[in-house]
């Protein structure tokens, strides 16, 4: 099968023909039809983040191996099944899990794979769907996509989609809440459809660009912010009759950001940190118990949260959106075109 | 009524003559028997609390005004009720819940008025208990002790102890987490009991005076750690099998304790910040998605907190200890022990 | 002042001339705009609910005395404050939470007066809104209403909608979940409207009556079956791929719609009993523990979920409806109309 | 290998050879050392369970298929392990975690595996431990033990002591809560030492025996109630200021205690339902909204649940108890003795 793999930091990746895995035992190989493109591919492009004091933080350092298959979102039909695999037949639609854990961490056994200890992420640790044909490790990481949805949409569902859902959820949002939503991009704005649908609060979305700020007032935010133009500061006062936000989810969580939403934060409030875009925070201890903080990352979702997407993707509730298609031989125009920030909305690559 | 008051900043406090209040509406005076001595009415007394970067936080910009009657931990007998106030006969032993809110704010509304937007509370933004009597605004606040407590020690528990609590609480622990708690003093020994007692948690202390770590295994700490003679972090991932620690709670909270904690720290731990030391931390922004970590502040403690602690200490579950014991006109005597460490356990005022 | 009382059981209510009260303390006088007529107004007219084996329980057993002027769904005006009240002005419009308890429970405690040991609701305990003037005990029970809201339609806030919120959720609902409206009638309307706002699972509306029904459609119901004319049981498991009801919130409670619901529920799932139709149900106490079901008494709601639901009117998400009006004099023909099945909505009291 | 199995419902098991399973894929064998005999194991001996109205609930309509091997409480040592099955060595010392669903429900994907709508328990739907050898579906599902615990006393956790710990979990006890345990057999104890260990509630065991009485007051119970010799509901109320029960947990789960549970509840009780006597209850519908109750259906517990009861019992903090040892052959005697009520304690198998 083909693969389009990351040989060496940001070299471009290369199509490799690999042999085709069997399944065995739970494992089902599925064959890709859609395998989103993530801004954290980039990062395993480059090899790493940005952390304390301009040092770069490798991604080796942290269980990643190269060459590596990136794409951890994926979507395709069923190929093959392991002798144990169950409850699926050939070329099914399906939708795959990637945020697998080792299984047997505190967070695993509570289904949150995606915390665990020692994760075995598709795309990431483990070869994903950049490529024909993905093996995944078992049947329970699979979900039916049924017929009401495009593929290419629902590859996004498992990252885009989740990480938005993941961090709605942490900031345990109440009708009345204000909210502010930083950074109106694919995630953010997937960030106001799902907390105008299951929410109830109040919603400000914040950004440098208009165009992305027309966009968030049409997925459901009550208010927008030009962070550029105006004092967010000032700005979130006003709209909240100075109380400041209940709430806050920054899918950029750059130093600016984070020093800017630690501002408008009302006593009691939730900062939810959700982007990879790093650098870091110079926080101020004693307010943290004085105006009871908290400060909270939030990474992917569940396969739970997952599953409750796809119903709401199904019966139209969400609506992602997908906006660029590439082949497999243009894994790389991709990943530098969403550098670039040329990719408004999702690209995807159809293997 | 004589009252021990703070005047002006670092100045002896002066023992002054006020009226004493008569009780209306909701309103309960009461006799004190008893005022716990607290840090917090040393940041009182100063002025203010250390901020960024050296910056010095007024608690005058906080709402606090001055001449101000200290003392929040307070424990007596009640001398008279207002027509509306009900539920207790004069003479009758009782602690006061302190931290009251303006009742209208969201915390407010969820019984979490320690948190409020704009606190009221007792010995902070009111005259508090260091004098002969506290005019209480409403029968909701105070507690009857019964016959099985010393006031001097029940006194505690409304600020001390409900501190202590309201952090164990806020880090969520369950039986097998591994939970450090930084700083062996009154709250930290008190903490440890409380872990103990509601939890089954693995309890580390951590301190830099051996002494006191005695007394954390003495109170429930199943492994001690002096961060003076030990690497804590090394010290730290050798207790819990190289995993880091599920949760920690520091009631230090100054930027050399907090930088530690954060480094031994497992994916998805509870970082509860307590103490108002202060200082800042530089925290990688990065991080705090890709380890899904939490940072908590948390504020002493709700009414019900309160109920469920005098529940505990009247069973013998809990043993509040006090150490040493002032009249009304030792009052700077106090705070000056207090604040050159020379109280060990908990003092308190018998006016 | 001009209140309509319930003097004797069943016996016509009389418009008593009373002295009006002047509000001490922390109390606060208002001139009621709007008093709501509920259902469990018949109860307290009545004396008395259906209790096991065709018992009456009656309402005097439970601390209900007569004469009482019923009424607990009030919107209004202040009129004057006691000399502790706050945060309020003369002429401001207001909605009052009737659900107040005797502050000292554990209840009210964290904010559920609602489910106080000891309750002296507004209208059942206390003389409530079907009057000229009601007084209500704190400042702390009156919301500001804002201009967008109806006076009417906002009265009907504090119980109509209250319930039918408290019971969503107390169902606890996710997306993916099924869940199971009994009973299309006022309620029920508004626990459709509620659990499509904040919810985002699948609503299946069940009543004997098909207007009502396409009333559940147009309210946000993906489903309705009419248990007149299909199965219940069969029904609901066709619509849910043969697992049964996630949850299933029953607003009538009477022994033949929970004999039906607890055939349709999948394991796990939230029966949450709301009406007070009254009858008996023979529970098969071994079926709890192997299929784990929750069986969970619902009434009103919190002060901060009748927050959050002023907060949903005035911004539109929620639509409370009104539909007879009724001057004080007609009392009793509102409460017989409502008897009989008359108003389709909600009556108000205009006094 | 030699299985003890019911062939016929009342039946004596019989000894049957049957052949050694292979481990394939995640699968591991494992070389039983100790299998716990239990009471629900009677019940599959007996073909079925009371249920409404003297009606037999036969465990084959349930999904159970006979010949079966019984046995869910397991501890042994690794046999062998599939290719895929990792984190295990040969002859390690492990406990099963029996309560395995299809993987795939909502339960299973939130850990719940014990409450999967289509379960595969070992030694109900599968075969289980009274053998020589046990097949467990994944390396998922066994615990190392470590060298602290007895391998009998070992095996009560899994079912005994976990069903104990899910029945205290669902209850929800605090510090000043009254509860109420109905049962003072080998699952009560365990609930009386778990709720004394994790939550500071204060514990009020009831029973008919003042043996077992006894054997609850060391285990932690505060105060105990011979329900034989008192009046139950008297002296409940008597113990709790008038107030009645915060919770109960009741272990027997027949019409006879519960209907007395139900008139010793506090309005807002948690009533939890355990046992699998059978029989059926008679509630009164409108008690249920007005009185705020909770029914919980509780059965067993999570994986996640039982790595925290094998960490207490490592410490020493719960101490499961084995009082009868048997041959396989002795299985049929086991059961007869345990149904006899002549097994004080917990019986296990060693094969």
């Amino acid at each position: 099968m083909k693969s389009a793999r990351i040989v060496k930091a940001n070299e471009p990746l290369e199509v490799q023909e690999l042999e085709t895995p069997k399944p065995r035992g739970s494992q089902v190989l599925i064959k890709v039809e859609s395998s989103g493109v993530c801004h954290s591919d980039i990062h395993l492009w480059e090899g790493g983040y940005e952390g304390l004091e301009g040092q770069f933080l490798k991604t080796t350092d942290r269980g990643v191996n190269y060459p590596l298959t990136p794409g951890h979102e994926i979507a395709g039909i069923v190929d093959s099944l392991g002798e144990e695999a169950e409850g699926f037949t050939k070329n099914e639609k399906v939708l795959v899990y990637p945020w697998i854990g080792e299984g047997r961490c505190p967070a695993c056994r509570i289904g949150q794979e995606n915390l665990c200890d020692k994760p075995r992420s598709l795309g990431i640790y483990r070869d994903g769907g950049y490529a024909e044909y993905v093996l995944v490790p078992s049947y329970r990481y699979i979900l039916k996509m049924g017929d009401e949805l495009d593929t290419d949409a629902s590859a996004t569902l498992s990252c885009s989609a989740l990480t938005a859902y993941g961090a709605v959820k942490n900031a345990n949002l109440k009708p009345n809440d204000n909210v502010v939503i930083v950074g109106a991009g694919g995630l953010g704005l997937m960030a106001i459809q799902l907390a105008k649908a299951v929410t109830g609060s109040k919603i400000i979305a914040m950004d440098l660009n208009d165009e992305k700020l027309e966009a968030a007032k049409k997925n459901g935010a009550d208010n927008t912010i030009n962070s550029k133009k105006e004092d967010p500061v000032k700005a979130v006062m006003e709209l909240t009759d100075k109380m400041g936000a209940d709430a806050v989810v920054d899918f950029v969580n750059a130093s600016k950001t984070v020093e800017s939403d630690i501002q408008f934060l009302r006593r009691r409030a939730k900062l939810v940190l959700v982007g990879l875009f790093g650098g870091e925070l110079k926080l101020s201890l004693v307010s943290m118990p004085t105006r009871a903080y908290r400060l909270i990352g939030s990474y992917t979702g569940t396969l739970s949260e997952l599953v409750e997407l796809v119903s709401l993707a199904r019966r139209g509730v969400i609506k992602p959106l997908v906006s660029n298609r590439f082949k497999l031989n243009q894994a790389t125009e991709a990943l530098t075109m969403l550098k670039e920030g040329k990719i408004l909305g999702r690209g995807v690559i159809n293997p």
